[in-house]
């Protein structure tokens, strides 16, 4: 077999993500953006050249990340246009073409290269099996053989239980390229129209796969996400010899505790949890199921259950529950995140204007970068903060907030029952 | 001696016990409602029958106790009237009239009945040695024997220190009911009309009785009656092989612990307390002289001190001092209740529309089952949360709340500084 | 050499220190006024005979000190004034004058009366070394020689980097008084005049000093006076044989623990912290790099860090940063002290009316001697909080509070949603 190049697509936007101001292939997982984790699967896998698709808000990082060649795509345009772009930078005739931000078992790609070996397919795509409905693309199979990607057919009008994972091997990356400039390119579906002309001429093989599979559109799938690789690459304790773990701390279940971390006195740490390096975490603070960035203070008393925090934030005598801090966030002593809404109904939230069910019952606060939180602040099931936003001392915080944005405590509220005169000496 | 029958009065409706949902004699403490132990204890006395008025409201929850003969009776028309209802129920000719919610050593049933055998008196009555003076009946002995009772005598003019204990033996019953029957009905202490006419004309015995004595009537008696159960039945530890206790946890002075219950790590607990079945003190809590009830979650660094918890009761990070939890309460992290004005003065509350100096200078909140209350509230002394009532977050509440009431801080309250357009991306 | 009269100076009235009450020289460092300090480093240095210049408010309190002679200022008229009224007390010829309530390293107290004894100087005058200007008086120098002290000459005039550090021996009194009753008494630098005076004719020796050096002007210094002594004294740990430290308790770094103390279960101290006689660190508590005076309680789950505490503070589950609570403070639980804005700036705070760069970044609360704190409530960074005054539950407190001061949240601010008629049952 010819060489693969692997492309990975990281151009896409993902208004979607906000409060979150990073790529979503940035995002960092076991301190490692999601496409250094996919990136070093396929290379793992056997594949030697990896073209990243990037745009020009992303350029820089991902060429920092040196994970394969960057080509930028200078417009939004898609997937095919993403395609076109990379045109020149394939070497070899084949093409394995990669979303950077999903996360799928390693072996999935051991699978597709072995099936491109074995047999003389000319496409080959994964389904992903799911039970349950969700509006995601499905493979109609005939024959064993794949012969249509069916876009979100509704419940009950499935054709197979197999979701369209993007790990698509082209035997011949040119007669899809050819596909795609054929296209009409108005259109935002010009790469699934073009791999649907082609399933209909082509031998399309599928693998089932039926491992982890993880993505992220709006900022509540950073949990999931956060959760699929605690429970995949955290499964045994890992502690630093550069870490010091105080004698009365306790560490139960499978933590990972990187380089010059310090867990205090009487400190629990319950896994799968990871804590980056040179993060502290306090005296007496519990930390469960998390995932703790680096240089991040887990001060004193504090809880963080089921939760993500990035690189640099700090906390003190907080509650943090099933919530999204993107990075260098500061929360004063006694805020908290309310993650449960009394009524026990899911939580809704607003994304791009809309309200939507986050189908979760239980989901905290997502803090852009940067965004801080006053003592005694409390911040509802579900609220987004922009990045350098400030939630005042004791405010509760019920609607997002953007960017930059201050709310305080109308300080007319307070009552003064006794005044007396200026000096009371 | 013929067969004594033991009447238990639980038909009487406690208003003044609001918030409180449930039927005094139904309270639950170390996981049994008051009425059972009062039959428990009579019968380990030796009586074998117990008939029991309850009300329309109590009536199918006491016949599940299975604690004895139920009567209903069909309206509250006090002690009499529940007298007359069980009349057809009696077996053999004497009676011990008990209030079911009343608690004694139960020595003294055992001494009331050996009374009834060695001597022959017609009736017996137990006296209360109390040296501060309550508004209770109060017994006037004169040649060793009981002849009057006089009600609510003012301080300084009781006719001794002897107050009216209810747990009245007859050894005619007949003779009882029919002065019933003949006193006027119109009145509502019938019962005591009816008591003092055959003290006129019958030997009636009293024993005098220095022992434990627990009643209630207003919410916080629930405290002195946990305290009253702590003290007298929670003298050694005793915790359940299927109880499981973290090897950091302290537990310190006699603690009951049940079945399924589990202490997590650096968890703290002091005796006297009772921690019901499948309950969970968890990591760094502190629970200090109380009562907790079954499947309870006294989550992260929450303190419970001196208070009663029914079952179900959800804290996280949480203090709750001096408190009554019917059952089933929720509270977000930080909220917490003020057990002691600053003034350091008594804390007084309202009863039916009155109010009334409650004598503790530590009393928390009473909070009727179901109701909630949200992240970072705070709950003012001696308030009333009715059930199923929702206090929100930030909230400062100073008054009672109706059942399924809602208060939330007025968002009007919270000034942006800053408000930028829409989308800030 | 004759006998040497120590005249310490405690007659000033200290209006900035405000909302502390008490007298600067009083204030209790390591359970001793600082005036103590000053007059057993004296004694140990060797002066026998000690004259407190007291003023009416704080000769009482210096009396009951016996720490010397004290002699009242009647009138606030200054150290010149000062000097004048103790002039009848001076036993022998020479006189050190020293501020009551500045610290020292002893040494430099015998230093001066060494310097004394071996050379032939008429004055002696210590020079704090100092790379950083500070507004305050500095020496000039000649031939090694003091010529002068110039008051506050601006940064980059100053004649040496040698402060002016009020502990000036004189060998012959008389004649430092004369010249003080010749001076122009209207001014309030006669001190200063006469000894600017005096040094044109006699010869002034100088001793460098780069030791510790601790004063007391605003509240905040409070806290570097406490540092300094916990730096200086606290050097190594000395538990009391009274003193009870639960097993799981963890002390770390040199902690003073006097007797009566408690510390309870997982409660974490770490030096250098001072804690007074019969004070409490309750469970979970954490204490570091503090000063906690007698009597004090600091319940369940509290911080408290690089604070100072008076006699008789009560917390509870609360946090204090870099604060000073002069004494009898009660603070409810989840109540807060922000210490730090999140825009990183020092922290302002106003003095006599006008507003003034504490050059802190961190900064909590000053409370005078009774103030109190409802529950969940949160006091701005650098606040001052009048003796007496009550910070009412849930207020964020932004500004300064006069003496017996009340503010509440507004009651009107809470919405109720459901307002049922009046009996819910």
């Amino acid at each position: 077999m010819s060489q693969v190049t692997a492309v990975l697509l990281a151009g896409g936007v993902g208004k979607r993500l906000w409060p979150m101001t990073q790529d979503k292939s940035l995002l960092r997982f076991l301190d490692k953006p999601l496409i250094a984790h996919t990136a070093l699967a396929l290379r793992n896998a056997g594949i030697t050249h990896v073209v990243v698709v990037a745009n020009r808000q992303n350029q820089k990082a991902l060429q920092e990340l040196k994970g394969g060649t960057v080509v930028v795509q200078k417009n939004p345009l898609g997937m095919g246009d993403a395609m076109l772009t990379v045109r020149t930078h394939i070497k070899g005739s084949s093409i394995l073409v990669v979303n950077a931000a999903d996360i799928v078992d390693q072996k999935l790609y051991e699978n597709i290269l072995q099936k491109a070996q074995k047999t003389s397919a000319d496409i080959i795509i994964p389904g992903l099996e799911r039970k349950e409905y969700f509006p995601g693309g499905y493979l109609r199979i005939e024959g064993g053989k794949v012969v249509e990607v069916v876009e979100k057919p509704g419940e009950g009008r499935r054709p197979s239980n197999l979701v369209n994972l993007v790990a698509h091997f082209f035997r011949n990356a040119n007669e899809f390229l050819e596909k795609i400039q054929k296209t009409d390119s108005k259109r935002d579906d010009v790469y699934e129209q073009a791999l649907s002309a082609l399933l209909k001429t082509k031998k399309a093989e599928v693998i089932r796969y039926k491992g982890p599979f993880g993505w992220i559109k709006y900022p509540w799938d950073i949990l999931e996400m956060s959760s699929l690789f605690l429970r995949e690459r955290v499964s045994t304790s890992s502690i630093s010899r550069k870490a010091s773990i105080h004698g009365s701390a306790i560490i139960e279940g499978p933590v990972v505790i990187e380089s010059g971390a310090k867990v205090l006195e009487h400190a629990v740490i319950k896994g799968p949890t990871y804590i980056g390096a040179n993060s502290t975490i306090g005296t007496s603070a519990l930390v469960l199921e998390s995932m703790i960035g680096r240089n991040c203070m887990v001060g004193f008393a504090s809880e963080v259950a089921r939760s993500y925090l990035g690189n640099g934030c700090w906390l003190h005598t907080n509650y943090i529950g099933d919530s999204v801090f993107e990075g260098e966030n500061y929360l004063g002593a006694g805020a908290v995140t309310a993650n449960f809404r009394f009524d026990e109904n899911n939580i809704h939230s607003t994304v791009e204007g809309k309200r939507m069910n986050t189908k979760r019952t239980k989901l905290g606060a997502i803090l852009g970068r940067g965004a801080r939180v006053g003592v005694n602040a409390s911040l509802m099931p579900g609220v987004k903060i922009g990045s350098g936003a400030f939630v005042g001392p004791g405010v509760v915080q019920y609607s997002d907030m953007n960017a930059q944005g201050r709310v305080f405590m109308d300080r007319a509220l307070v009552r003064e029952s006794i005044r007396k005169k200026k000096n009371d000496q």
